[in-house]
């Protein structure tokens, strides 16, 4: 704690992840963490500057900001950074057109997309999407193809939602790498310009910034490999194995995302 | 060819893959591939042993036996190495009570087997059992576990049925296994321990032995791994970039198992 009440004072920037730090998600739209309403209140009154990384993927981040503006947070779609917009750009930019395996309330993300005759294969949370025609449907348009390109969503193991633990994208992700012979292209933490986006939108470089997160390898191992501190919450996902992982230590762990901005703050 | 003449002299024993090989499957039931039926009436009265060794999980052999005599092959249940009884062998051996992510059809395979209050998982091709919801739940029993322990009916990326290409038991295998960093037991083609039963109950040693069958990896890599040669039939799921597999060479290709047999039994 002493510890990192030193290099918190260098904070210029906080990247927050969302779900198991804002909110805990669910069938009936998830319910807040206790004392996150009012800690992001205090960040946006301290000046410091702040940005919601997420990997959500099952809705438009209009529809995303939107929940959480009904469970009282202070956000809007200009503070967030996710994938589905970068997955768009690089879309663009490699005149890609996809066969979209993603959740229904994505869809409008790639609106202005074309998906006629596609050459490569767009993966999200599909969520209740993820049948087992839809699976084998993305796998034809794969498979068909010379060199396939699949472009995923995040790369999470899966995720804690208010009736439990379901598979996040990973893990279908990895299906169709193996079904294919062909490694993924993951838009999203802990993609380092997935990081690097979000810290250019705010404008502080990564030593000025701190990530906090419940996902030990996509938030914390993530933003480290940029040259950010990052701080693991014990709510959402966490597991207390997590802090024996192999590869990734977080610069500290906190209860939840009141108690970092607690710290934080007293810093400033 | 000449080659494969002369090693085909010392042949004692055939294995042969069953779906892709004999029949193609699909959802009415599948059809036979041209001169199988009387390839394998011609393997019986040459007096070569023989031993159908397939990874089918969508069926107990009862049934899958009794679909193959209604399209005319002359088979049995006991001539029939199937990964699902592997399983039950285990299962016992190790006092491991299941958690079943298989086809409905399978589920009397286990009837015999403890599966209160369960210790593993064990999947097999669930096909339209590979269901958003079964998925989660067989990742559940695993991440709750201290140990997780994984059995897989084979690790099959996909196959061909009369309606298209559909993702087989290994994608979902690697689903499991990545979600929960776990890696799965394969039980069935290409591990060795099958073979090798296949290869007792004929009594046949492996240099003395054929395998036959459509999956470059499963069928051909898995035996030549147990010293047998190995052909690749261009039926199935056959496609000519296995023509040029990075690791697997088989012994020789044919046409389909009708060539396979008319060389084979001009060698005796």
């Amino acid at each position: 704690r002493r510890e990192m009440a030193a290099w918190a004072r260098a904070v210029r920037g906080l990247l927050l992840d969302v779900s198991g730090v804002l909110y805990d998600s669910g069938g009936d739209g998830g319910v807040p963490i206790a004392g996150s309403v009012e800690a992001v209140r205090r960040i946006k009154a301290s000046g410091l500057k702040l940005r919601f990384c997420t990997n959500e993927t099952q809705a438009t981040r209009e529809k995303f900001v939107k929940k959480l503006q009904g469970m009282g947070f202070d956000i809007s779609v200009a503070e967030v950074t996710a994938p589905a917009p970068a997955a768009c750009r690089i879309l663009k930019e490699r005149s890609l057109r996809p066969h979209l395996l993603v959740h229904n309330d994505l869809v409008p993300e790639f609106a202005e997309i074309d998906k006629a005759n596609p050459n490569c294969v767009v993966i999200g949370d599909a969520a209740e999407n993820f049948t087992y025609a839809n699976l084998n449907e993305a796998f034809r348009v794969l498979i068909g193809m010379e060199k396939p390109v699949l472009i995923s969503l995040g790369r999470g193991r899966y995720y804690k939602e208010t009736d439990g633990l379901k598979l996040d994208v990973g893990a279908y992700m990895k299906a169709l790498e193996y079904a294919c012979d062909v490694q993924a292209e993951v838009v999203g933490k802990p993609a380092k310009a997935f990081f690097e986006s979000a810290l250019a939108e705010m404008g502080v470089p990564p030593q000025e910034a701190i990530m906090i997160g419940d996902d030990i390898v996509n938030d914390v191992g993530g933003a480290q490999r940029c040259g950010m501190r990052a701080l693991q919450v014990r709510t959402g996902k966490y597991r207390p194995c997590d802090e024996n992982h192999p590869h990734v230590k977080p610069d500290a762990y906190v209860n939840n995302l009141a108690e970092a901005v607690d710290v934080i703050l007293q810093q400033l």
